[in-house]
């Protein structure tokens, strides 16, 4: 049974507290996670998928999650759009690095387009769609990021916008402590 | 004393083995680590540091280390240029994302200048040069993404070339396993 526990302390040679593990002297350097994910394009729409666990369950989302080791930003995009969305993706190029220091995330959000529109809901997906701008569901969406990334993309063809972003500081009037939006 | 023990095991709800403590049961999830770093330029030259730390110490290298928590990766580029520079960078715009499977890492590499030619060794660095590229020792950088960054960088100003970069498939003759080049 797990019976850790972890302390603040600052290890020998190192400039910051550290959680240091007071039953065995593990050191766990805590530092920003990736989050990979892509916008994914099939003619004039997009792919969401509406998420089958929490956080932010029933709301809808990108392809996206934490990077693997062994991989490179694309190969992890890519193999999210495949587990969550059973969608073979082709990668096109970086749409976005957003800084999220409240999350402890940086998310690399990626172009990518579908060859044939066949996809389906994976294990962590309740349901998977192509859906057209006007139908984008902007109060169901998941996360602030998800907001971003549809605005960001659709930006290049509208107004020719020079990828890559960063995560606005307006934040479109959506600011990560009263997410989600009310109403 | 440490005295934790680490085996592979798959978590609960997971789908790959991830580092379980055999003591207390503690998960240890790896994922890759974010480096971030910046190419800083000031008139024709750009700022050097000669690592006064392992790995690869007395190599040249640019400002650049680990991300920590409760900052952007633009706010932890310029840190890491005072930390080892003491150089206060204006960070301009991503030059780079190299994804390094072998390394668990992806370095985040922005374009920054220096308001005036300011700058000394910090605790990390044995010194600091501002350097033309006629007289960058290419044979004692300290890494091959260094390597990259600045022959990146140096694309934009030369060949008009559009960042943000990936890591080189070609290596530009320098693969990570032969790294340091010999001679």
């Amino acid at each position: 049974m797990p019976n850790w526990s972890f302390e603040q302390r600052i290890p020998p040679g190192d400039d910051r507290p550290r959680s240091v593990c007071t039953g065995c002297g593990f050191v766990d350097y805590q530092n920003p996670k990736i989050i990979v994910g892509t916008v994914v394009r099939f003619g004039d729409a997009v792919l969401l998928c509406r998420r089958a666990i929490e956080p932010r369950l029933g709301y809808w989302t990108i392809p996206a999650g934490y990077m693997e080791l062994g991989e490179t930003a694309e190969q992890g995009a890519k193999r999210e759009a495949a587990e969550e969305a059973c969608a073979d993706v082709q990668i096109e190029s970086l749409l976005a690095v957003y800084s999220i220091p409240s999350a402890s995330q940086v998310q690399l959000i990626f172009r990518g387009t579908l060859a044939e529109p066949a996809f389906a809901a994976g294990a962590e997906s309740l349901e998977v769609e192509l859906v057209r701008w006007n139908n984008i569901p902007w109060q169901q969406l998941a996360f602030p990021s998800v907001v971003w990334a549809l605005r960001h993309d659709r930006s290049i063809v509208e107004e020719g916008a020079a990828p890559p972003f960063s995560a606005p500081t307006s934040l479109w009037g959506h600011d990560l402590e009263n997410w989600p939006p009310v109403g």
